[in-house]
């Protein structure tokens, strides 16, 4: 389909095309003439082709999927950004996963909160013994097997499902591939792409031998499955008595379910609807698939279904991989738009007590402000892969933080500075998570870390979520302890062991307490960092280092007492002042930052105002510090100090956390309102 | 199109449904036992859809676009994305373009490089005598009314053109609008979807006189416009009669073209062909276009018709704006891919003697950077509002500078220290162009300077192609001088004047001169600015200010000599040494930067050594200053710093320039070679 090369060759090409386009619409109009009887029920049938859509979109669709991991979870968001981006039916996505998944997926969709989409879980786990007997050698590894076993695993009133591979891309709407089940001859129950390589004719090398298939054999990385039938024949039977027979000269499946798929169909082949090419184009190494998608003009479904993926030869591979970064890319929040019809429910924000949307007062010169508050954030828990088991001795505490692309530089330095568990929320787009992703995998510092739990919350809104944010990786500590610290700050070195001897000395586990790790700062970009106290001491005397903030905002931290700090060697106790904010290491379960603070100003101070209406005793360490490194100012400190109706919002905000304070906390919050007033 | 309520409604509409699907699977069988008949002539006819489609592809398809300034040069790259996102077929953009936004999308088009599409311009000025007799009140000007003139505009031998406003946004493939030309009548000449107000049927307030239109009227958002047969009838005469006829009761026109394409159609009803109304879905204000999308599961074209564009109140407008959002943001980099079976053609790189890519090692260490060397970065020229008529007396200087979001904060910054024109590269993404767009409107700083000329290079690829990027700021540069700055400097108080004195000083018109500006910098956030080259001395005196990169990198800057500097009082002459990368004025058409540096390293200091190699004088100007404000290093300095890989191939790439210099400048040049070697 591209430009004619000369004007007699255009001329000739365009008179086949009109005569045969004025058959095609002769005939069209005869199918419309048809179709008009149809009219007056409601259904607004145009002509053939809308007519279709229309009729199946009020049809709910069943999508299930296998997905175990951290990294599975990531590549199934991208399948399932490219159905919703095409799709305008109701969608039941049913995902079989393991702990792992499940935790990532739920918390992903809760938030996600797409219109007309339903999610279900099924434990993995649970499934393991049905396929665990099955010696396997495939990367997809027991997970791939249990494809096997959806008629069991899903709800046993659930009749058709479209069964999707995680490294699936769609380039349609899936309602078309629903469509196929009605083509179906009442004895077909499963619908297959053929397989686009030469594997299951066994000649790719000398002894290859494959498992049985009927000809080139089918590819299971798209599938149709007529539940209720297969149920019907007894399929749960059928594919172990053909697996039993088959391991017993193969001895293992090569291509997991896909082996006994094929192997099933050798020996059924009416069960099976075999679907057109283009429903799964298999871009593996050796593939054939050219033959399919050359001859059609829209290609449907992209199957990624090399070791390589997207790194795969191809001499389409461009093509293929700009379709796949379309939605990688893809803001998912633009896929939460209503489909038409669907009358909209309010949504309920999981554990906020925020006014509704439709009760904010557009006039209100806060709007932006509380309508911020009550924005829901996508989030991505656990982005990369994550292993860690706290220490058994109940001591051990999580560093926590939050980040934008603009302090990523520090993400390594910090890893040197501090060896325990990390939970780190970074507030990103899609396009800069992926970002993201390639400087982690290509940094040798952070890829050798397991104990790191990112969690991505998707930006949304004009201002900095930051409590949100925190509040996130807050949440996803795993340890009794959490050292609630900022991004651009270094730990001092063995900080991590020291706060866990800490811990035990100060007896944290029976006190409710707050230890102070006294913060300082560098205006320096190149500080030979201080190896001990001492030298840190000495590089305050000769002003290479600065107590924190202390040119322009002393308050924040002179409650610490840094000249008591400078010849303490034993935990001193502070009292709270209006404004500290210091960095401190607290139980898990401690409360939340408040999130009506958004941008800047207020985040940390109201949190610990918060700890000390608690009572937590504020306990200074004398042998902790941390050093803040120099960055230049965020975007919204400059929005802040430019714009008065900031300032004034913000002094709105703060006199209603007093409020609430007051109620939360009685009488004895009276002095926050107090401390505040006399400043 | 949403969940059913109950089981038993759930169960009765799919009976409905599937009666329904059966009997149109039914027609369309037969449509495909018909269709059969044609195969075997090549043409592959799946089923009536995608045979329509497929025979279709081949076809070039026309578009025409009024396009005038800079914020219409914007929107029209939006409504160009939606259509290519789409598309399956070769296109022709015909656009009626001012100056500014020839310059802007000729430029674009030309960097962008998608494959199957070709681009016309035509001047807007030489039409403007055809429409500027007619008085009108519309929004659009006299550009609106343009659309009445492209059967004389557009070569004479197109036949047939889609012509659309920029305010307009494709949600499906534009071949579908274009296969509409087949269903016109013989006599039909013009498609238009009815108009989706009430405004012409005056009664909108009291008084309200529209122009005569039938019924409702017709929006002119979307027209297909039958070239070919308005020639033939006459359409140039005819439009201009009833145009001047009216115009002798109405006085002028409300609404540009649409009123007087209206008051012809009324005359003329047998001329016009009318279009569904999802082909042009109208956000107005008052709009009525619920009623047309309700009924339709698919939107084929929206038309943010509104003056409030997409702040306009309408139930759906989250959807809409969803849409809108999607293309506004999407990555244009990926509709460079090719449509299948078009041969691609080897893309010579303009102005560039590089490599083409087939002829690269793949095995190279270096291939990453060789690679980068080619890779085309797409450029939006102009981006924001830009007006400015360089100073009379040929001393003007522009201030060149390049920047990524890290370094946005900056722009308010150095506009307040320097008045004059400023033209700076962006190395953004698509998103973050927008990002930067919203920025910069709410920006008091900012959006009260029209001298500042922002050109955006859209991000590909792995490095910062940093001197890529300074060319592009170089290149746009409008005056006879231009400042080679870096956008984390701010100039001296009043650099602007004295540079404009200098260069007459100096006699730069008929020398060749660079004039140094010596750099300092501050390790601190917040400076207080000096006023004077005394203030300044002082403060280097007492270590709040150092020569610029004292600490780290000293040779960078060592032969400004900033001893002699102290004492200077008038310019004097310094010699090149390795490494020196001084910030300079200079004629305009001095050497470009050598783009084969991408990332850190040695950027600044090919350029110097060109400049010196072309044996430019280097003065040091006696009251200039500037001063380097801090930041977090950049990515990738960070890359450079930990890979060994990087510094390897940047060393190659040292060479090659040394060989390139000698193969340029002779013997020479042979110094650079020596002088690296020394060091």
């Amino acid at each position: 389909p591209c430009l004619s090369e000369t004007p007699e060759a255009r001329v000739l090409e365009r008179a086949v095309l009109e005569s045969r386009v004025r058959e095609m619409e002769e005939e069209n109009r005869q199918i419309r003439l048809q179709l008009s009887q149809l009219q007056g029920t409601g259904v607004d049938i145009r002509n053939s082709v809308d007519g279709i859509a229309s009729l199946f979109s009020a049809q709910l669709i069943h999508v299930a999927c296998v997905c175990a991991g951290h990294n599975a979870s990531r590549d199934v968001v991208t399948l399932v950004k490219s159905i919703l981006f095409h799709r305008k039916n109701p969608l039941h996505f049913h995902f079989i996963t393991d702990a792992v998944a499940n935790q990532i997926l739920s918390s992903l969709f809760q938030s996600w909160m797409v219109p007309s989409v339903q999610v279900s879980f099924y434990d993995a786990d649970e499934l393991k013994s049905e396929v665990s007997w099955i010696p396997n050698k495939h990367y997809s590894g027991i997970y791939g097997l249990m494809k096997l076993t959806l008629t069991k695993a899903l709800p046993s009133d659930l009749t058709k499902v479209i069964v999707l591979d995680t490294d699936i891309t769609f380039a349609t709407d899936i309602a078309e591939l629903w469509a196929i089940f009605r083509k179906f001859t009442d004895k077909q129950v499963i619908g297959l792409v053929e397989n686009q390589s030469d594997w299951y004719l066994g000649n790719l090398w000398k002894n290859h031998k494959p498992w049985p298939a009927l000809g080139r054999g089918f590819n299971t990385g798209v599938i149709l499955l007529y539940l209720e039938r297969l149920r019907r024949i007894g399929w749960e039977q059928m594919w172990r008595l053909t697996a039993e027979r088959e391991l017993m000269s193969m001895l293992s499946t090569s291509l997991a379910d896909q082996d006994i798929f094929n192997a099933f169909i050798k020996q059924n082949p009416v069960l099976v609807h075999q679907l057109p090419c283009f429903w799964n184009v298999q871009l593996s190494d050796h593939t054939r698939s050219e033959q399919c998608y050359t001859e059609v003009s829209d290609l449907k479904v992209i199957h990624w279904n090399s070791p390589k993926k997207l790194r795969v030869k191809n001499k389409h591979v461009e093509f293929f991989r700009n379709l796949y970064l379309t939605f990688l890319e893809y803001d998912g929040n633009l896929l939460r738009r209503e489909l038409f019809g669907c009358p909209s429910r309010a949504v309920a924000i999981p554990g906020s007590d925020a006014t509704p949307l439709e009760e904010l007062d557009e006039d209100d010169q806060c709007y932006d402000f509380r309508r911020e508050r009550i924005t829901v954030h996508r989030v991505h828990l656990y982005f990369l892969q994550y292993e860690y088991t706290p220490t058994g001795d109940d001591t051990d505490v999580t560093l926590v933080a939050q980040l934008s692309m603009d302090r990523l530089q520090m993400l390594e330095a910090i890893c040197k500075h501090w060896e325990g568990p990390i939970s780190l929320a970074l507030y990103m787009s899609d396009a800069e998570a992926q970002q993201f992703l390639r400087y982690a995998q290509a940094s040798e510092v952070l890829k050798n870390r397991k104990n790191v739990g990112y969690h991505i919350v998707y930006k949304e809104g004009q201002f900095y979520p930051v409590n949100l944010v925190r509040n996130v990786a807050l949440r996803n500590a795993n340890t009794p302890y959490v050292f609630l610290a900022d991004v651009d700050f270094l730990p001092m070195y063995g900080l991590y062991d020291y706060l866990r001897k800490s811990v035990v000395q100060l007896d944290m586990a029976h006190t409710k307490k707050a230890l102070v790790v006294p913060a300082f700062e560098t205006l320096r970009y190149r500080l030979s960092f201080p190896k001990s106290k001492a030298e840190l001491l000495s590089m305050l005397d000769i002003g290479t280092l600065y107590t924190f903030r202390y040119h322009v905002w002393t308050k924040g931290h002179a409650p610490t007492n840094y000249a008591k700090w400078r010849t303490a060697t034993t935990p001193y106790k502070v009292e709270w002042e209006a404004d500290f904010e210091p960095y401190v290491v607290v139980k898990r379960d401690c409360p939340e930052y408040d999130q009506r603070f958004v941008g800047f100003g207020w985040n940390k101070v109201s949190h610990i105002m918060e700890l000390d209406a608690q009572e937590y005793d504020l306990m200074v360490l004398p042998n902790a510090f941390m050093i803040h490194m120099p960055h230049a100012p965020s975007f919204d400190i400059s929005k802040f100090r430019s714009s008065p109706g900031y300032r004034y919002c913000l002094q709105t905000l703060k006199e209603e956390f007093h409020q609430d304070l007051s109620r939360k906390y009685g009488a004895a919050a009276l002095k926050y309102l107090t401390a505040q007033r006399n400043i």
